[in-house]
């Protein structure tokens, strides 16, 4: 099955099509938009991409594009970030002048650097896999990445030093994506099932928010993330984002459905699926 | 007044703290931390800290940082973030061929890059100020960046493009910060004030953020924003993120913190401000 992802062979993204799909083929992207117009076009079965992550919040880009592409969520996945010194076999600690990374991950282990390697430059580079294939392609002297696990197997490095990040606390949320037709289609799972939806108020309704959960409140669904993101350029108006226990098409969730859709001004069921594991 | 924010000089940062405070004395510092640690230290009157981002979400790190340092809110401003295109006096468009900035700049004009300068190596660099100090600095033949209008005056750069960003609707709302106690004895100003908290409700309690959100709809209340935040490690348990009208000091926002302090299992008032205005 050809599932696409956004960035380099290496990537989080690919960890996160591996840990739902074992026997994907992988299909990388170089951009969000460009996943999502590969899975409404079916030129792959799945699209991963991130939604949320514990330290750097939602990734509002990719609700957006969920809003207005034809696609529908399948599964999810929880992926501990950890991020890993590396080198060619052979160099040691002592040996690295130079850390290249995507900044967000420099950011996110500089205290290891400051701390270990106080006298190595930190130098910035386009993401975290493409670091590690600089550093295994070029064999420069004293140069080491900080990457994941899986970008060190894919370009030979050796792991100098594990999890160097200083808050261990970062999980991103993945969800798996088919097209719309297709994940309405999908078998009713087993187990403990959760929906997703985006959803708007009629503006100047005073408690517009509150009515909207009670829709939920009332009939006990427990809700798993709510948000609400203020709409650019219209004051007052908000999209809110819900996620709740429960399948779109089995009673108490599909009555509430119908219930928020006759008090909401936009209503569009993200999907309904599986709770997803959490992968350390 | 001393005013502390994270990054280098022509940052998006630096415009915010200018927003805020017309004659602010900058007092850059390597990360959000330090930050807070100068507030609440007395070494600056201020600072002045992104909270979130219309397309990226709220940056919950500075929302911990809130929550674990003795500081309070006392003003708010939302940014209009631009990217601009620059490059030293006399280079055009033509000579391009290598343009520097943060990787999350470069993506946000990849369409501009595309089309405009199709045989120009992106290149990425630690943040956008910085790429534009260095093209400034290094004169190298070719080179421009991607920074706002504040680091093209900055660093002595002409403006090749403006707004050379995809997606126009790119705000950051940013916070400024006192000493708790200080925060506290700002004076009530007039007009339309709003109040941030953060809270967490006992476990297990079904419908425990809809009681929540009661003490505020029941006391008509209007709600600015709203999102629940999974502490990692305790599955089931929430944070949440409110901001609502209103002081805390003035009835009835002073009963509903009254009202959710006796059910919330935490609660801590972020601070009560005026309601900021855009920066276009």
């Amino acid at each position: 099955m050809k599932v696409a992802f956004q960035g380099e062979i290496g990537a989080f993204s690919e960890e996160a099509v591996l840990a739902l799909y074992e026997a994907a083929e992988l299909a990388p992207r170089p951009s969000f938009e460009a996943v999502f117009e590969a899975v409404e076009t079916g030129t792959v079965a799945r699209g991963v991409v991130p939604i949320e992550n514990s330290l750097f919040g939602s990734v509002h880009v990719n609700y957006d594009l969920l809003r207005t592409h034809d696609v529908g969520i399948v599964a999810e996945v929880n992926l501990r970030i950890r991020h890993h010194l590396m080198a060619p076999h052979g160099v040691e600690m002592a040996d690295v002048r130079r850390v290249y990374s995507h900044p967000q991950a420099l950011g996110q282990c500089a205290a290891f650097l400051r701390e270990r390697l106080p006298h190595a430059e930190a130098v910035s580079a386009y993401d975290t896999a493409g670091a590690a294939k600089m550093v295994a392609e070029r064999q420069e002297n004293g140069a080491a990445a900080i990457a994941s696990e899986r970008a060190a197997a894919e370009y030979g490095l050796a792991v100098l030093a594990a999890g160097v990040e200083s808050n261990h606390q970062n999980y991103t949320r993945f969800l798996a994506l088919a097209r719309a037709e297709e994940a309405e289609e999908e078998p009713a799972h087993t187990g403990q099932r959760k929906t997703s939806i985006v959803y708007a108020m009629r503006q100047n309704v005073p408690g517009a928010l509150f009515k909207s959960l009670a829709v939920f409140a009332l009939r006990e669904i427990d809700l798993y993330k709510i948000e609400s993101r203020p709409l650019v350029g219209s004051p007052g108006a908000y999209l809110f984002y819900l996620d709740f226990e429960g399948h779109r098409d089995d009673d108490p969730v599909r009555r509430a459905l119908d219930h928020l859709g006759e008090i909401a001004s936009t209503l569009k069921i993200l999907g309904s699926y599986p709770k997803g594991r959490v992968v350390e």
